[in-house]
């Protein structure tokens, strides 16, 4: 019988822990607040900051959402970044990604507070995120390994296959499963045989952003398997990396929906409130 | 008959090139000088500066080696280093490691200019290694590939093993082989059967700086073994990481001495003539 992974539980922990330490910075009078700024024009990132709005007002915290015209320019981003980077009662900010092509995706990244930076994406969170130090890591990739360690499975001398090496997730995953003792394999595009290497894995992490990238014919009974992958697959169903027939083939598998995008969420929420001890402590308090 | 990867032609190569446009700087006025930094006590790192001096000489490289007193003050050793950061006439500076306890070490690395840190220990240039930006990469992983494709082999689409993740050679090798569309499988002193991952492979890279981690049990008649490691062994005689009879076993492999370490003094300059162009740049010439 196949280990179904869902995420809820693992969610649920992570929210009772965050509800519970707002109420205590409540109590000294911070009240954690999240910024999220969208651009108009991509449906699904509209989607997704009016879902962390809710998540929000059921954990307590403030959250402000900044919706700009699609032609907004990006001196008006930059303006409104540095105003947030600036106010003290902001303490986390969100891009919705993709911006729009007119816009320099790096530059208006690069201009965002890397102590309010909470899904890692700025090259100080980025670099942390790489060689260990103190930071905020982008949540996709803590959310896999914690997926995982929620259901018993353990990382240290392993055989890892990590399918996937984008920066935004594959990279930053690498050097976590690294810091975890795992025996990496990371195949990507350029690799002839996936096959080969997933047969004589004990887990394998699929972070591709492909639809079926992974199949039954790749896996064996024993593997677990964690599918990071978010696409939209027919009549706007969310998909994962690995196809759905998968699960009755290896010994345990994250499901999508409700995997590893349902810990990234509440990883987020947990990122802000480290923001908000990075933040105190910078300024010589603590709470 | 197994393939001795001797990197003397390779090397060979390289002093030409570099001949070759030392002289052309030197009809346009550029007179490119490298200044090495050692304090005393550390026998290997003394013999290393003076062996760059020679090479130096051959080349027509202008050459300072500022030796300091065991007990030299960080401040004395950064006041040099912030001096020859300055010094338009230094192109490119080396720190012989590792340095006494006293002094600290990441401090003083950080204080080298990146654009003069032809040894790429820079947190500048380390990220770029990981990134693929432009900058000064560290010499020995760029020595290893570099010595591996003289002799034919490729690497995109490869199966390879990489035996160690050190910050110095490991680590930045592991970015590189990505670049070079290798498939990469990272093993290290927690996992707990490399030779389950070295018989699935085309290619090893060897950097843990242990003598023979490596040894005929763990290799098959097909490999490709490149060997990073520069250990002492018995009588001061230099030994690598992989153990003298793989040599019998394998398809082919790199000598020590005489391979990996001998093109690594090579790229040295190499770098230091990268170094000239990138200050030629950024000074708004070109030569």
């Amino acid at each position: 019988m196949t280990v179904m992974m869902k995420a809820k539980e693992a969610a649920d922990l992570v929210y009772e822990a965050v509800r519970t330490r707002v109420e205590q910075l409540n109590g000294k009078g911070v009240r954690p607040q999240l910024a999220a700024l969208l651009v108009d024009g991509d449906p699904a990132s509209a989607y997704y900051a009016q879902a962390k709005r809710k998540v929000a007002d059921k954990l307590g915290v403030q959250f402000q959402l900044h919706t700009f015209d699609k032609n907004v320019s990006e001196k008006q981003v930059l303006d409104l970044i540095d105003r947030l980077n600036k106010d003290p009662e902001v303490h986390g900010m969100m891009l919705e990604l993709p911006l729009p092509d007119h816009l320099n995706t790096p530059a208006i990244v690069k201009s965002v507070s890397p102590a309010k930076d909470i899904d890692g994406i700025t090259p100080d969170n980025k670099l942390a995120t790489i060689t260990g130090e103190i930071g905020l890591y982008p949540a996709t990739p803590q959310a896999c390994i914690r997926l995982l360690k929620h259901y018993g499975y353990r990382l240290a001398g392993k055989h890892v296959v990590l399918v996937g090496r984008g920066q935004t997730v594959g990279l930053p995953l690498f050097h976590m499963l690294q810091r975890e003792q795992a025996t990496v394999t990371v195949c990507h595009s350029r690799t002839p045989d996936i096959g080969a290497h997933l047969r004589h894995a004990d887990i394998a992490f699929v972070a591709v952003g492909r639809p079926e990238t992974v199949n039954r014919h790749l896996v064996h009974s024993e593997l677990v398997v964690i599918d990071a992958g978010i696409n939209e697959g027919d009549n706007g169903r969310m998909i994962g990396d690995v196809a759905q027939d998968v699960a009755e083939h290896v010994a345990a598998i994250t499901p999508v929906p409700g995997g590893v995008g349902t810990l990234t969420t509440a990883l987020l929420f947990e990122n802000l409130l480290k923001a908000v001890d990075i933040q105190l402590q910078a300024r010589g308090g603590e709470l």
